[in-house]
């Protein structure tokens, strides 16, 4: 298949996903070659192919609409959105932006992560000391899977405020959450298989599999967290090997699934015996009083595979995750030890300390409310200095911020004059395999609120403004 | 392929890499049928099958043989020693000896990994502390990929010691040399290809070959390592996609590859342009004043990746290696990036502190020396007190023994009743893809030499001939 074809074939299957619906305007030509990273020319002549196959229509001096009714009689369009798998290639985009990010000095709104500032560093430090004293020999002594016992009792235990009874048995110890994300694909897929996601999804998720060679399938998501019967039609319609989703909190949404749709999701994937593997990183970052349950809490039968961590909430450089596989618990611990073996011990067993000294929930609390009150002044920030048609989420946990800025926005262009300015973001087309959301930025508020936030957020919304100001004297 | 079928082709792949010869007698009904974890019929048919092809012959009260005139005469029979690729299956045994292997007070002569008594656990401890006092936001913090440069820095001066002139850009850290292996094995190969290794090789690597669906192939060596005829002509016949192996003090053998042929594998492998994965984990335990040189010194053109680590020399329960990976760099830290993401901070810094102290040789020195004294005493005990045909390894470095008892002996058996009298030992036949080695075992000797030790490898000896004489008297 020839460049433009393939690009066709990707922005026919968003049409296929109702990415964009029938009347929609598709990505300009130099914003869709910008994110693809090919020659204008190439777009146009997909573009073109794409409009004598009656996918697309040209309108002067507007640009390409998805065309009403060659769509709605195209024989390969079922009824109700479902999606077509694609190949990721995210990968090198994400890294790009990670190393442009690693300079001193920037006013960080980019990376999930919340800032030192906001995490018990005295009282974790404490923890390693008495994990040093406890077990002088910690740094000698392999860490077999799946973990140092004393941590997985801990893990176990926070369980029950997601409503999940787990024995520390059940519970496989990583190096962070992404080797957990990337166990529990290995256990469940092959290279090659479909892989259903959230749109849009964690870019994290996105480079497993593209990593492990897996296809993704976007499935349409609401403020509830994933569509079922987006879902359900997709379930039909492709071999998918298995489903991943942030349940709580998601990145970049800030979506929550209502229990509901969790219990209906879990027996949905029960009844086609596929995979859930859940991501609850952000669970408990909850801006209420209450943690919401887990997917995980309504699987009787071991099909979900239940990440998380301790990365987005205590100690990013600890780098400790965990898995509770289900019913894979056997294949995701021989490739937990034909991959890394063992997670560091030291860093578990000061974690373990840290848990078993009660001190997380009280600073669960203080992050929960510096998280909630960074959002609010945010949010009231981007409404006033942002373009007028600027949408923006509204989470009820985590301090993930999702704008949707105006269709003719260019968030990575975008991404680059804030970075000039001293300012880090992540742009939306990190969150899609299929080039979506390229309007859309992702801000994480996970740091201690002042002047200097508000100065960077302002003068985001300036450059976003100076965007639609130049896109309107160019018409 | 039925399963006696398949079992009759890894018997021929074994029969045509040379590890069983003409004349040969190959394993017993009952070990094959133990070692593969298939019933004795299946065994029977499978020698039946060989048998009636002219690969094997059935010697009355004796046993089957390799047959002289059938092989000889095959025409799929290369002349010199070549290889057949075989698919990989030995984690599920390696994890269950591992496994059987934690728990408290046995005589650990099973993993190749140093007791926390010969470790320089204080001093770490120190180094710990210091790094926590110099970046008391080091928890806080990813260390993104490729690493800590304050490790890299030290990593890349002592790169010198082994003919090497790295830069601290060269370096990429891992989470132990296990994630090295697994990085540089998917940076140069997709499932399905074929990896030349060593016989017998690590079962580390054996490990990392079969989670990612490649294919082994077992190259005959010596005790200079890899034989560089055999792997030429198994070069010319099959697609190998890359090289494995330990140069320096390999793992079981402890043989050591000399510079010349060091220098001609590189240069062979650059002809070829195949990349060479060298494991070099142990060449900081030379036995003698000089630490030998890499193959990696002798690449020009950055077809060596070059892994190595701490976890044999320093701290185990750190999980540092790290992996220079030559031409490799973009797609090794790629892979980094979408499978772990990041290594733990502070284990990076407090050895990045240890090292700059300058107490690393002093302890190499201290650890060196015990290493040579314990494999002498080993050697001197094990001629002494196992069975008398039994070949002993005679490595000049690290803390290995590689032991060849009487063929009639079967070291699944001997390990399973070792591990009843409280000792573990590593059995041979992890260290090969066909099941070779069902004669061997390795002792591992990073321990402190006491009255225990001796007592453990005489009942070894015991156990050993125990199974000698009891063979006999069946006959």
């Amino acid at each position: 298949m020839n460049l433009y074809q393939n690009l066709a074939e990707r922005l026919k299957a968003s049409i296929q996903q109702g990415i964009y619906s029938p009347g929609d305007k598709v990505p300009s030509v130099r914003r869709f070659a910008a994110q693809q990273q090919v020659s204008q020319s190439s777009v146009v002549s997909a573009f073109r192919l794409l409009e004598s196959e009656g996918w697309l229509e040209a309108r002067p001096q507007s640009g390409f609409f998805v065309n009403v009714s060659g769509v709605a009689s195209s024989p390969s369009q079922p009824s109700g959105e479902t999606s077509a798998p694609c190949t990721v290639r995210v990968s090198d985009l994400v890294i790009r932006l990670y190393q442009a990010t690693q300079r001193e000095n920037l006013v960080s709104l980019g990376a999930a992560v919340p800032k030192h500032a906001l995490l018990p560093l005295k009282d974790l430090r404490e923890a390693m000391a008495r994990a040093l004293r406890r077990s002088p020999d910690a740094g000698s002594r392999y860490s077999f899977p799946p973990g140092e016992v004393a941590l997985r009792v801990q893990i176990a235990r926070r369980g029950v405020e997601a409503g999940c009874a787990f024995s520390p048995d059940d519970i496989q110890v990583t190096s962070g959450c992404q080797e957990a994300i990337n166990l529990a694909l290995r256990a469940v897929t092959q290279a090659g298989d479909i892989v259903a996601i959230e749109s849009p999804a964690f870019f994290g998720t996105l480079q497993a599999i593209e990593s492990l060679g897996l296809q993704a399938l976007e499935v349409p998501s609401d403020a509830n967290g994933l569509r079922l019967e987006a879902l359900s039609l997709a379930l039909e319609r492709w071999p998918i090997k298995a489903v991943m989703a942030v349940t709580n909190f998601s990145n970049p949404t800030g979506s929550l699934m209502p229990d509901a749709r969790k219990r209906e999701l879990v027996k949905l994937l029960r009844k086609h015996e596929i995979p859930l593997i859940e991501d609850d990183i952000y669970g408990d970052l909850a801006h209420g009083r209450e943690r919401p349950r887990a997917a995980k809490a309504y699987d009787l039968d071991g099909y979900v595979l239940y990440c998380g961590s301790f990365s987005k909430t205590l100690a990013p450089g600890y780098r400790i995750g965990w898995l509770a596989p289900g019913r894979w618990k056997a294949a995701v611990e021989r490739f937990k030890y034909d991959s890394t073996f063992a997670t560091a011990t030291l860093p578990q067993l000061a974690l373990a300390e840290y848990l078993a000294s009660g001190r997380y929930e009280r600073h669960l609390t203080r992050l929960r409310s510096t998280a909630r009150s960074n959002l609010q002044q945010a949010q009231a920030l981007v409404a006033r200095t942002f373009p007028h048609a600027t949408q923006i989420s509204s989470p009820t946990g985590g301090y993930l911020l999702w704008l949707q800025l105006p269709e003719d926005c260019d968030a990575m262009r975008l991404q680059q004059s804030a970075l000039a300015a001293g300012i880090s973001i992540s742009p939306g087309s990190l969150f899609s395999p299929n080039g979506k959301y390229a309007n859309c930025i992702r801000l994480s508020v996970a740091l201690p609120w002042d002047a200097q936030v508000e100065d960077a957020i302002k003068r985001l919304g300036k450059l976003a403004m100076d965007q639609v100001a130049a896109v309107a004297s160019r018409r």
